[in-house]
């Protein structure tokens, strides 16, 4: 499957939130990480995100059956993978 | 279709942008917007958001077939809206 991982966190915690979600994916853009993962990657990556966040902190992982998407690019991408249009 | 809209704008920009999308798509959380759109409401979307940022903002658009994904919240669930895993 592949996730889009996003999130709003303190500014405490955005380094080590940032440092963890690099081991297992791609970062896209500021709080923005995406790639295909399966469902033991996915459960350890949420299970470890419980553990690193506090309070009124905020992850949304969006997982996506498949890679069939499209992204659309406006203005500059900050890190380029895959197909862009 | 279905779209994730996540972006990285200067500070001068930000509320410029969170100001149009918002009249589109459901706010999410901090740069993160999603929602049902048309064709035709996509491609507003990118020629207004085209006008809207400069130089080195960023704005991704992930442009879904279906709303078929499933969402993990992990955390504070800043805006929600469906369904929640």
């Amino acid at each position: 499957m592949y996730v889009i991982v996003v999130y709003d966190v303190d500014v405490k915690r955005v380094s080590k939130v940032h440092r963890f979600l690099r081991t297992h994916l791609h970062w896209r853009q500021n709080s923005v990480f995406e790639g295909e993962v399966t469902r033991a990657q996915l459960y350890e990556i949420k299970r470890t995100l419980e553990d690193l966040i506090e309070d009124n902190d905020s992850v949304l992982i969006y997982e996506l059956p498949g890679s069939n998407f499209t992204l659309h690019v406006i203005g500059t991408d900050k890190s380029p993978v895959g197909e862009i249009i």
